[in-house]
């Protein structure tokens, strides 16, 4: 794949993986409201997934098509941040994950709009929107728990430990992203780390909680070197598929 | 529960685990958008839950609310009918039961929009335009499948056969229907029969399918006599609450 279809690839994949990872709850969420939001941003993210996945087969062009990529790709072909393959945990675990990459995908779709090709641009602005409300139903979930009982304080500061090091993969510039940005196609997404961590903090003022302190940041990701929960997920998403290709019924 | 708390109960679940058993399919469908479509289904049913068990508890007045009515019940207090309880099966058998179910659902609340009771008449108006979409989706489904290949065609006749021994249920006449009927408030299920006939026998014509020969009806679903399938079910979606009352973490 060229530069340009495996940016669009990298954009689907965090989609498809965070949309799987939140289907899980389906069904299983503290609470009805909790299983209707959560339901609803796993249908955002992956309604998100089929138009960049199919737009990555389309620059391609060797006939893959969305559902081609997303179920016959082997673990190490996808290109995903390893933040958005991060186990559910608890609830407070899946808003850490939510939190941290709402507000990244929030700027990086604000900015995507202004791509010079249209494609990106337009499904970036249907989008952003999605992703807006995303964000703040996560920072709201952040202050709830944060500021909330001594339980879900700590259990909100422990799903902000573990989700903490997969941030800085959101923001590294790799060859692939220097392509897109210098055809005018992607986003300078180093410019993003500034805004995002100013947001970031001000809700985390807002929840009376501490930033975690630096770790360091685990990469590798958008180079398919993935953790060991991105095959589990996969193992389940792709069983039909694999056993039965290309079945509807 | 009076009747009318009952019969909003009733509503309420058949909504919620037809909603649960749809939630199953979140990230196992075999394409994504058939994956989106069962995904938008089952947030549409359990929405319409949330809304006739928060009504159920209100006319109930001993203070339980549509989490509790959802999560803390036994499986012999679960009021839905049969046909949504069954299991998903494969894609096809999964479009059997929502094309049965579906078509009910839009005759009774196109009906149910004109009870007295305004709270039923708004969730109804919401829930209509909702459900109109569901039995279009499954009824192009039951086509594409019935009328497709040799493969798609023999699920499709297993899957329905599977489900129409459940159909009778949706539409009789017990006493809790009837003083709901006889109050103005609820539906006279019975003179749906007739409607949905038409519909079902249409859509099968389409599909080049034959009917299901009739069978004896199996009914118990309305007085708490559930099949095992329910009680697994349960213990899914209800273990987080069972196990920590209350947490939202």
């Amino acid at each position: 794949m060229d530069a340009i279809a495996t940016y669009a690839l990298r954009l689907g994949d965090d989609s498809l993986i965070l949309g799987q990872r939140l289907g899980e709850w389906c069904g299983h969420a503290p609470a009805l409201e909790v299983d209707l939001s959560l339901a609803n941003v796993a249908l955002d993210q992956v309604g998100q997934a089929t138009h960049f996945l199919a737009l990555a087969g389309e620059i391609e062009g060797k006939g893959r098509d969305g559902d081609k990529l997303a179920f016959h790709r082997d673990v190490m072909d996808f290109t995903n941040c390893l933040l958005v393959e991060q186990p559910n945990g608890d609830f407070a675990q899946t808003i850490a994950r939510q939190f941290l990459f709402s507000h990244y995908q929030e700027l990086l779709f604000a900015a995507l709009m202004a791509s010079k090709d249209a494609r990106f641009a337009a499904i970036a602005a249907k989008a952003v929107k999605e992703v807006t409300y995303h964000a703040t139903l996560a920072s709201d979930w952040v202050v709830r728990l944060g500021d909330g009982t001594e339980e879900s304080r700590a259990r909100m500061v422990e799903g902000l430990e573990w989700m903490w090091r997969f941030a800085d993969e959101l923001f590294a510039m790799d060859d692939v992203d220097a392509a897109a940005f210098a055809a005018g196609v992607g986003v300078d997404k180093a410019a993003l780390r500034e805004p995002w961590d100013q947001r970031i903090d001000a809700v985390l003022a807002d929840a009376t909680l501490e930033r975690p302190a630096a770790r360091r940041p685990v990469l590798g990701g958008r180079s398919g070197r993935h953790s060991e929960h991105l095959g589990h997920l996969l193992s389940d998403m792709q069983f039909l598929q694999r056993a039965y290709p290309g079945a509807t019924w």
